[in-house]
C-alpha cells in the first residue's frame, strides 16, 4: 500500500530558504506570520492530513462517491475527516479574519493544499472548490451576499461549486445556454443542465453554494451575455438559518478514470432560485478574477500527486531487491541488490525528484507573488507581482500537471509489474493526475493563454522582466555553480530567441504561436525550473547535511539530464504552423 | 462509446508499398502469399475482429475477468468470440502447416495482431500467449511433445502461458525459486508460486499449457540453474485425450489498472506434473529464442491501442464543436466550429497519426525481417535480417509502447473532460497501454538490451548496417523530399555521434550507457520513424488521392515537429552517468 508523509522539511526549505516567506511579515496584514507560526502551521497540518486524510486515499478510490435518489454519499471516512479538517480551520487559513478566516498568507495555504493533494487528491477537491466561490463573492458580491455566505465557506460548514460547463459548452463558455429569468423580488429562476460539476452534491456540509453561469433573456450572444448567479442548495432564511431545498439537483455522477472519491456531478437546475453576483453580463470577467488562484490550485494537485509517487518510488527502490550493479559479476554472489543500484532506476528517481521539488519552488514563489500583489503597500511591488502571477499561472497549471502525469507514470515504472496492480497504489496516481491536465482550462488553453495573452501583456514586459530576474541570478552565481549556470544560460538563450520569434510571428500568422504554444510552455517551464534549481543550489552550497547535499545532487541532475530538453523544443516551436494548418481536414483520417 | 475499425488501407499500404511483402513469394514456403491472398486475409480478419471482438472492448473492461473456486470466468462474449476467432484459423495463421497452421508469413500475422490489439487489447492476450508456448516447444520440445501440444496451440482449442515471474523474481529471473523434482517416470513434480501469469486460468479453451521456469535439486545458482518445463492444466492421456486435472491452480487474479478482461493470475503449482523442455539448466536460453517474437508482439499491442486512440480522436475532432479559428472574429458568427480548426488540436492529431503510422511501418518491416531471417534460402540474407531483428526488437518493444501511452494520453486530451470519463472509452486506452511498457522486459530493460548487447553484437555491425540503409535512402531521395531529408540527415548525424560516444563510453564506465539507455532508445526510435516516413513520402510523392496526400502531410509533420526531439536528447545521453551514479543513496530521499 502506498503511504504519504507531507514533505514538511522540503516545504520549509522552499518557504524559508528559497522564497524568504518571512519577508511577508513586513506587510501589516501578515505581521504575525513569523517563521515560528509557519513552522507550527505546517507541522500541525501535516499531522492531521497525513493521519486522517492520507489514509483514505486508496479506500476512497476503491469505494468512490455514489448517488442514491439525488443524494451523494462520499467514501467511508470522508465525512469525519472533512469535519475535523474544517474544524481545525485549514479551509479558512488564508481567508479574511472578518469572515472567520485566519488571515494568513496565501502561500501558506498553498503549502497546505500541496499536502492535501498529495495525501488525497480526490478529497482535496471538496474544500478546494469552496475557494472559488469565496473569492467570487468577495470580489463581486453585495455586502449582504458576503455576510450570508463567506464565513460559512471559510469555516467549511458550507462548500462551494463552480457551475460553468454544459454539454455544448466546455472550453467555449460563449456557448452556455442555461437561462436565468428575473423575478419580481429581484431573484432569478435558473433553468439548465451543467456537467462535470466537482462536488456538485455530497454529504460533507450542511449547504452547497453553487456559482452558476447563465444567460438572462435577451442577453447578447457569446461570452458577453453571460452572468453569474449564486444558487444555494438550501435557500437561506432572513435569520441566516437554512430554508427550503432549492431546485438544484444532482442527476448523475460520472464514472471517471480516477479521483473516484470526488463526486463529479451532472446538475439539473429546474427553476432554481438564484441571485445575481456582480454586474449583469459580466459573468465571464467575474470568473477571471478567481481564475489565477483556481489554476494555481490545480497545479498544486499535480504537484501533490507527483510528490506522493516520488516518495513511494524512492522507498520501494531502496527495499526491492532485483539484479545487481553492472560492475559486479554474478559469480561474486547470487544475491540481489536493491534496485536503486541500477542507473536507469536512479535516472527515474532523480527525474521524479527534480521535477517535483522544482515545481514546488516555482509554485510557492508564484503563490508568494499572489500575496504581494494583493497586500503589499507599494503599488509598484503589487503591479510587478501581479504581472509575475499572470505570467506564471498558465506555466504552473500546465507544466506542473504534465509533470504530475509524467512522474506518476515513472512511479508505476519503478515498481514494474507491481506498479500496474492496484495493491501498491501507484497506478492510482496516474489515473488521478490526468484530469489535472484537463479541467480549469486544458493545458492547451493554458499554453494559448501564455503565448496569446501573457507574452504581449504590458507591452510584452512580462517575459522580459522574468528573464532579467533569471539573468540577475545567473550573474550573481559563483564559478562553482557552473554545473547549473552553463546549461541554464544556454537554455535561457534558446528561450529568449524563441520568445522573440513567437512575438514577431503573431504579426504575420496567429497560427504560428498557437501551433507552438504547448511546446513553448514546456520550454518555459523547464527554464523556470532551471532558475529555481540554481537558487536552490546556491542556498545548499557549502551547507552540511544530507538534505543540502541532496539538493545539490538533484540540481545537478536537473541541469544535466532534463534542462537540455529545451534544445529539442526550440526548433519545433520556430518551425511555424504550416505543417499543422495547411493540410485540409480530409487529409486527417 | 469508442469504436474501432481495422485500418486495412494503411496496413495494405505498409505491406505492399513500403515493405514490399510480395517479395516473400520468392521464398518457396510463402509462394502462395500473393497480394490477393494478403488482401483477402486482411479483409476477412478485419471483418471478424471489428464486428465480434472490438465491440467487447469496453464491456470487457467494465466486467473484467473473475475468479470463483479456482475457475476464471472471462467477460461476457469472450468465449464465443474466441471460439469463432480460433475456428477461423487466425491463431494458426503463421504456424506450421504440419501442426495445423496456415504457413503464412509472420508479417501477415503481425498485421492481424495489430488489428486484434486495437480492437481489444485485453482479449488479444488470450491467443497471444499461445505463441510463446508454441515457439518454445517448436524450438526445444521432443517430437512427442511437439505432436502432443503444437497443433492444439495452433488451432486454439488449447492455449499457452509463460510462467516466469515470482514474487522475488521479476526482471531478475536468476532468483526463480520454483522447484522441479525428477520422478522415476521421467516427469518432474513442480512446486512453487508464480505471479502475473497472463491467461494463467480462463474458460476459453479445453486445456492450458503452462511453460514453467523452475530449478531442479542441486542446480547451479543464478540463471544457469533454471530449466523449462511444460505443465498442462489437464494431463494428456496416451491417446491424446484429456486426463486428470494437474495441480496447477489459480489462487488469485490481480486487480489492475487496465486490461481488465485479461486474467492476470497468481498460479500455485503444488507438485504439479511437468516435463522438461529442452536441456536441463538451459531454461533461460530457451526463453530467449522466443523473446524477439514476444517483444515484437507487445510492441504491436502498443501500436493497436495507439491506433484506436487516434481513430476516435480524429472522429471526435471533426464532430465536436467548440470555439472558432483564431482568424475569425466572434462577431461574424457566434456559432462554434469543429475543434479540428484549432492549431493545438491539429498538433495533437498529427502527433498521434505520425507516431502510430510510423510505428506501423517500423513494426511490419521488422516482422518481415523475421520471415526473411527464418526462411530465406540465402544464409547471408538470413543473417542480415536476423541482425536487423535483433537490433530493432528492443526499439519496437519500448518505443512503440511508449508511443502507446503518449498517444493514448493525447487521445484523452483531445476529448477534454469527455476523455476522462469512462463513457467515451478514451481513458481505457491509457489504462490498458501502460502495462505494455512493463511486461515482457520493462522498457528500461529493452533500452539496456539495445545499448548493452545490440550495439556491440557482431563487432558493432548492427547499427552501422542500419545507418547505412538510412543513408542510402537519403542519398536516393529527390530534392523535393528535402522537407524530410534535411531534418533526417541532421537527426541521423546526431544519432551516429551519440552511438559512437556510447560505444566508446563502455570501455571506461558501463554506467554511462546504462544511465543514458532510455534516452538513447528514444533517439533511435525517432530516427527510425524518420527513415520510414521518408520511405512513405517517396512512395506517396506525385500520387493522387487524399490517402497519399495525407501521408505526405504526416511525413512533413513528423519531420518538422517530432523528429527534432532528438536534439534535446543527444546532449543528455552524452552527459554520462556521474550525476546519476555519484550521489550516495542517502541523498535520494
Amino acid at each position: 500500500m502506498a503511504t504519504y508523509k507531507s514533505p514538511v522539511q522540503d516545504m520549509e526549505f522552499v518557504l524559508n530558504e528559497i522564497i524568504n516567506v518571512g519577508s511577508l511579515t513586513e506587510i501589516e496584514k501578515f505581521e504575525d506570520a513569523t517563521e515560528d507560526i509557519i513552522t507550527g502551521v505546517l507541522d500541525e497540518a501535516a499531522k492531521q492530513i497525513d493521519n486522517t486524510i492520507g489514509v483514505l486515499n486508496e479506500s476512497g478510490d476503491a469505494e468512490g462517491a455514489s448517488l442514491n435518489n439525488g443524494e451523494v454519499t462520499t467514501p467511508e471516512g470522508f465525512k469525519e475527516a472533512y469535519a475535523s479538517y474544517a474544524e481545525s480551520g485549514w479551509i479558512g487559513l488564508d481567508k479574511d479574519i472578518e469572515f472567520d478566516g485566519q488571515g494568513l498568507p496565501y502561500v501558506l495555504a498553498t503549502a497546505v493544499t500541496d499536502m492535501l493533494s498529495g495525501a488525497n487528491a480526490a478529497f482535496s477537491l471538496y474544500p478546494g472548490l469552496s475557494n472559488g466561490a469565496y473569492e467570487a463573492l468577495k470580489a463581486h458580491g453585495t455586502q449582504a451576499q458576503k455576510e450570508t455566505y463567506m464565513s460559512h465557506l471559510s469555516l467549511g460548514d458550507w462548500s462551494g461549486t463552480m457551475c460553468l460547463t454544459e454539454p455544448g459548452a466546455g472550453s467555449d463558455l460563449g456557448q452556455v445556454r442555461t437561462k436565468a429569468v428575473p423575478q419580481e423580488d429581484g431573484s432569478y429562476l435558473i433553468e439548465g443542465n451543467k456537467i462535470f460539476i466537482t462536488a456538485g452534491e455530497h454529504d460533507l456540509t450542511d449547504n452547497i453554494i453553487h456559482l452558476v453561469l447563465a444567460r438572462t433573456p435577451g442577453a447578447p450572444e457569446g461570452i458577453r451575455g453571460i452572468s453569474m448567479f449564486v444558487v444555494p442548495k438550501f435557500l437561506i432564511n432572513e435569520d441566516g438559518s437554512l430554508g427550503e431545498r432549492n431546485a438544484a439537483e444532482c442527476a448523475n455522477i460520472e464514472e471517471k478514470m480516477g479521483i473516484h472519491g470526488s463526486s463529479t456531478c451532472v446538475m439539473n437546475f429546474t427553476d432554481a432560485k438564484g441571485y445575481l453576483v456582480g454586474e449583469l453580463n459580466k459573468g465571464i470577467q467575474n470568473m477571471f478574477v478567481m481564475m489565477n488562484a483556481a489554476r494555481l490550485m490545480v497545479g498544486l494537485q499535480g504537484l501533490g500527486v507527483a510528490e506522493r509517487a516520488t516518495q513511494n518510488a524512492i522507498t520501494y527502490a531502496k527495499e526491492r531487491k532485483q539484479g545487481r550493479p553492472l560492475t559486479r559479476k554474478a559469480e561474486s554472489s547470487f544475491d540481489s541488490d536493491t534496485i536503486i543500484v541500477h542507473p536507469d532506476v536512479r535516472r527515474m528517481l532523480f527525474t521524479m525528484k527534480a521535477l517535483t521539488e522544482g515545481c514546488r519552488m516555482m509554485a510557492y514563489d508564484t503563490a508568494k507573488h499572489v500575496d504581494l500583489s494583493e497586500n503589499h503597500p507599494d503599488e509598484a511591488v503589487r503591479n510587478a507581482s501581479k504581472a509575475r502571477v499572470d505570467l506564471m499561472t498558465p506555466v504552473c497549471k500546465a507544466f506542473i500537471t504534465d509533470v504530475g502525469v509524467e512522474v506518476s507514470g515513472l512511479g508505476v515504472q519503478v515498481y514494474g509489474g507491481h506498479g500496474y496492480i492496484k495493491e501498491h497504489g501507484m497506478e492510482q496516481n496516474m489515473r488521478d493526475s490526468k484530469i489535472f491536465c484537463i479541467y480549469e482550462g486544458t493545458n492547451g488553453i493554458q499554453a494559448m493563454d501564455l503565448v496569446g495573452r501573457k507574452l504581449s501583456m504590458n507591452d510584452g514586459q512580462l517575459p522580459i522582466d522574468f528573464f532579467a530576474e533569471v539573468k540577475s541570478e545567473l550573474a550573481s552565481a559563483s564559478a562553482e555553480m557552473a554545473f547549473v549556470t552553463q546549461p541554464l544560460t544556454s537554455a535561457l538563450s534558446a528561450l529568449e530567441e524563441v520568445t522573440a520569434w513567437l512575438i514577431k510571428s503573431k504579426e504575420e500568422d496567429l497560427n504560428d504561436s498557437a501551433a507552438a504554444a504547448v511546446d513553448y510552455l514546456q520550454m518555459f517551464g523547464l527554464v523556470s525550473l532551471g532558475y529555481y534549481w540554481l537558487r536552490a543550489a546556491k542556498v545548499a552550497s557549502g551547507k552540511e547535511g544530507v538534505f543540502y547535499q541532496g539538493k545539490l545532487a538533484t540540481a545537478n541532475f536537473f541541469a544535466t539530464k532534463l534542462l537540455p530538453r529545451v534544445h529539442g523544443l526550440a526548433p519545433v516551436v520556430m518551425s511555424g504552423s504550416r505543417c499543422v494548418m495547411e493540410p485540409s481536414e480530409e487529409l486527417i483520417v
